[in-house]
C-alpha cells in the first residue's frame, strides 16, 4: 500500500477516505483538517486564545498538540472528577503532557471541596453521567469567564458526534437537534463560544495522531459509561461504517448541510444571574448551585444522624 | 405471564409496548392498531375502495386480511416478478388466500411479456432491486387507474418504515425524507394516493397476526435481498430494540411529529404524460417505459447477432 500523498510506504489505512498514508503525511492530513474545520466554521482567529477542556484521553491531548503547534494560544483546563484511579491518572497525564511541553494548565480538583463525581451522585440519585455534564459544562464557563477566554474547546471526534446525533435522531429532540453543531455561540454574554474542531475526525485517526506524535494519555474509558447508550450507538454505527464506509461522516457533515438548518432556532439564553455564583441562570439558583446545596444539605442532615 | 386486557394466560410478549397478550386480546390490539393509524391519517373512508399491492409475504396478507374482515372493498394486486421458484410460490400462496377468502385478486406476470426482473437486470445493467422499483411504481399506479382504485395500500411495517427510516437519515437526503410518510397524496391525477397501514406494527407482530389467523404466507425473502443495506439497518435498529425496547416506535413516531414537517415540501408532479403508455411522467418517456424500451432493444440486437 502507498501513501496517496508522496507515494512512499503506507502506514496507515482510512476507508472513509479510500486512502493510506506515511507516516508524516498522516500527520499533516490530519493538522490540515483540524485547520480547515476551524477556518470553515470560523472558529478561531489566527493566534486567538482558547481554553481546551483537557481529560488526558487521547482526543483532547491530540487537540492540544495540535492547536498548539498551529500557533493559538492555548491553555489547558482539566476537571479532576474524583472517580478513583481514573481520574487520578488521567489528571497525572494531564500534568505531564503540559509540563513536557511547557504549556500552561488550569486544574481543578471536585475532591478539594469533596464533591467527586460519586459523592455528588450519591447523595443526588442522579445518575453520575448527568451531575457529570452539569458539573462540567459550569465549570468550564466559570474558568472561561474568570481567566477571560472568549471560547472553549473540546476534543469531540467524529465517533463522539455521529454516536450523539444517532441518538438525537432516534428521538427526534427538537432543541437537542439545534444545539448539535461544531460551533455553539454563546446565549449570554458571561458564556464562551463552545467549539469542536475535531468533529470531522475519527476516533482511530486522533488515536493514531496521538501514536505518531508520541502523546501518552489516559486509555481507561470512564468507569461510569459502562452500559451507556452512547456506546450502543457507536458500536451500531461502527457496524454500519464496516460495510459502508463513510458513513459515519456523511451523517455528520449532510447533518450540518440538510438537518440542522431545518432545526435550529434563535436559542433562548438566560435572562438572569445565579445569586449565589453570578454565573448565567434561568431560575434565581443556577443549575450547579442547586445541585452543589443538595449535596451539602444532605451531607450535614446525614452528619447530624450518625 | 397475563394478558393485559384480558388477565388470561398470554402467549405474545410485546417488549415495546411493555405488555403481553393472550390469542383472542392480541388480534383485537392489532386490528386495533390499523383501525386507529387509518383513523389517525385519514387513509381511507369507511368501506372505502382499495388496491392492495400483495407479495405473498406476511405483511401484505396479514394486511389484506384485516382490511377485508374491516369492510373495505379490497382487491389484491399480486405482481410475479419472475424471480424463479421464489415468485412461483409467492403467486401460489396469494392464490390460495384469495380463493379460500373469496377475495378478488389481479394477478400481473412480468414473464407473460419475458420482462421478469433477472431478464431486466441482465439487459440493462441495472441492480434488480432498482428495476424492481421502477416496475413496481408503474404497475401499482397503472392498474389502481386501470381499474379505477383512488388508493393503493402497501404492508410495509415498522421494521421497514424505521430500517428506511435510518437510511434517508444517514445520507439526509432531503427528497427521500419529505417522502417518507405512511400517507402519500397524489402528485398527478392519474396517480393513486400510498397508504401503509401496518406502519406502526413491528414485523414480529405481523408475524404473530399471521400465525394467529392460518394465513399461509410465503417465508423466504426475496434472493435479491440478499446484502441489502436495508437489512443491515434492520439488524442494527434490532441490536438497539433489544437494548432500549420501543426504539423503533420512538424513531419512526417521532419524526412524523417532528422530523417530517422540518422536510415536508409541496413535490412538483410530473407535467406531462408518456407517450407510449399514458401515464404521468416528466419526460416525453416515462421511465418504465424507457426501462422496458432498453431491455427489448438490446434483446433485438443479442437476437440479431446470434
Amino acid at each position: 500500500m502507498k501513501c496517496k500523498r508522496c507515494q512512499g510506504k503506507a502506514e496507515v489505512q482510512l476507508r472513509a477516505h479510500n486512502a493510506a498514508f506515511c507516516r508524516a503525511c498522516f500527520v499533516l492530513h490530519f493538522e490540515r483538517q483540524v485547520e480547515r474545520t476551524i477556518a470553515k466554521h470560523r472558529m478561531l482567529p489566527p493566534g486567538g486564545r482558547v481554553l481546551i477542556a483537557v481529560s488526558g484521553g487521547k482526543d483532547s491531548l491530540a487537540l492540544w498538540h495540535v492547536l498548539a503547534a498551529q500557533g493559538y494560544e492555548t491553555t489547558g483546563l482539566h476537571l479532576s472528577l474524583g472517580i478513583g484511579d481514573y481520574s487520578a491518572h488521567s489528571r497525572a497525564k494531564t500534568e505531564a503532557f503540559a509540563r513536557s511541553r511547557s504549556l500552561p494548565l488550569i486544574v481543578e480538583d471536585l475532591n478539594d471541596d469533596d464533591l467527586g463525581i460519586p459523592t455528588v451522585a450519591a447523595f443526588t440519585n442522579r445518575r453520575p453521567c448527568a451531575a457529570c455534564g452539569t458539573i462540567k459544562r459550569h465549570t468550564f464557563d466559570a474558568a472561561a469567564l474568570r481567566h477571560d477566554f472568549p471560547v472553549v474547546a473540546t476534543g469531540h471526534n467524529l465517533d463522539d458526534e455521529a454516536a450523539r446525533l444517532l441518538g438525537n435522531v432516534l428521538h427526534w429532540q427538537r432543541e437537542y437537534l439545534a444545539k448539535q453543531h461544531p460551533v455553539l455561540a454563546p446565549t449570554h454574554p458571561k458564556f464562551a463560544t463552545k467549539i469542536r474542531p475535531l468533529y470531522r475526525l475519527g476516533e482511530f485517526e486522533t488515536a493514531v495522531y496521538a501514536f505518531f506524535q508520541r502523546i501518552d494519555y489516559v486509555v481507561d474509558e470512564c468507569p461510569n459509561s459502562v452500559g451507556a447508550s452512547q456506546l450502543d450507538y457507536k458500536a451500531v454505527l461502527n457496524e454500519i461504517e464496516e460495510r459502508m464506509p463513510g458513513t459515519k461522516q456523511t451523517f455528520v457533515r449532510e447533518y450540518l448541510r440538510v438537518g440542522h438548518p431545518a432545526f435550529a432556532v434563535a436559542r433562548d439564553g438566560p435572562a438572569g444571574e445565579c445569586t449565589v455564583c453570578g454565573m448565567p441562570s434561568f431560575g434565581t439558583t443556577c443549575s450547579y448551585c442547586s445541585l452543589i446545596r443538595e449535596v451539602r444539605a444532605k451531607r450535614e442532615r446525614k452528619r447530624a444522624i450518625a
